[in-house]
């Protein structure tokens, strides 16, 4: 059986690809794993149907043969377990490359969240301009001491793996945000990284849903 | 060998629980797993030395005779695969699990966190009293989510693992910033974790480092 994800019908990001099934996408584009994907509008998000399968009404998921799943770390490190190539069979570094992933997503992602949804959500909120400059202060901390820890290094581990995956995506963010341009070796790494043949696949297949979204809104008409 | 844990000299808790190795304890009691503990001042996490062990100069670190790892996530992955008892051993059940880590601290946590850190660091600036019935409705929003998921269940799954003991940790967190008391059956799920002896002696190894280190101070004088 092909794996099913789901995705969002028409990606609030306009195809940037930073919606969370780009991460599953990429995963598979390396494992060589074909996948299906249903779209999923957000009225659906957070009907019932959708919730038995994602508890809190968000995309991805995960469904194959054998597991259903939500969450895209835990989705990543299922594909990472199933195919080689994204994690390390060594005990000592498949446990440091798990840790690098909890990292990506527990450690360096929430402040980068926090900062590029204060500048959605409450860009026209009376704080708005006094508030954001502490923002603009504090997200960066995490990518100075990640920035450092790579130095010139062109994965985190030996090899390229699931944790560098998933610090990438989280970088895509923090590059929309206008926090990475002062840090050039993490621009490097980024670049590395999205010019893999795989992330480049998984991100036209997801750009695909929302060029064709825009068209058929465009043939339905004002 | 004996694993060897890191945690804060002082916690700024005061010792209730809410620092990470809190988690690390609590699944090494859980696996019956003797550990030692180093205990890291603030001024040490941003050294070298510290720094070589976790890459954004935070606790807990652990290391064993196999493997040295930081991300309390990671951590006690590896724990519950190393022990009997917090993780399932039938490959769908176990993956689930995983899944369930990961939205405790990528999916639930961070909103609490926002709405803790809020208070502690805007508590004096001029938009607080404005911005913050904001965050008190945003923060909820996973916690809804979480008790209408949970329902009467006792655990996340079939049985206490990993997942109820990283979400427990996230839980104690909402509890301590007036979050929980709304959610009956979460109010009834975190003390059901919390009155576990693994967790009881876990509590009671981390709240000694602080009464001593509280001591020491009192001993030095003003």
């Amino acid at each position: 059986m092909k794996p099913i994800i789901t995705a969002f019908e028409c990606s609030p990001d306009r195809g940037q690809g930073l919606a969370r099934d780009m991460r599953v996408r990429w995963a598979l584009e390396e494992a060589g794993q074909a996948y299906d994907v249903r779209l999923v509008s957000f009225a659906q998000l957070k009907q019932p149907a959708h919730l038995a399968l994602h508890p809190f009404g968000q995309i991805p998921t995960y469904q194959d043969g054998e597991v259903a799943l939500f969450e895209s770390g835990a989705i990543v490190l299922h594909i990472a377990e199933q195919h080689a190539g994204l994690l390390p069979t060594e005990p000592a570094a498949r446990m440091r490359t798990i840790a690098w992933m909890f990292a990506a997503l527990n450690t360096v992602e929430p402040p980068i969240v926090e900062h590029s949804l204060a500048a959605i959500l409450e860009r026209d909120r009376p704080w708005y301009a006094q508030r954001q400059p502490m923002l603009d202060e504090r997200a960066p901390q995490r990518l100075d001491e990640l920035s450092r820890h790579l130095g010139d290094a062109p994965w985190l581990g030996q090899a390229f793996s699931a944790a560098d995956l998933l610090m990438a995506t989280v970088l895509m963010r923090a590059q929309a945000g206008g926090l990475l341009q002062t840090y050039p070796n993490l621009v490097d790494y980024l670049a590395r990284a999205t010019a893999r043949p795989a992330f480049q696949r998984a991100f036209q297949a997801q750009r695909e849903v929302f060029v064709q979204a825009q068209a058929s809104a465009e043939r339905a008409g004002p």
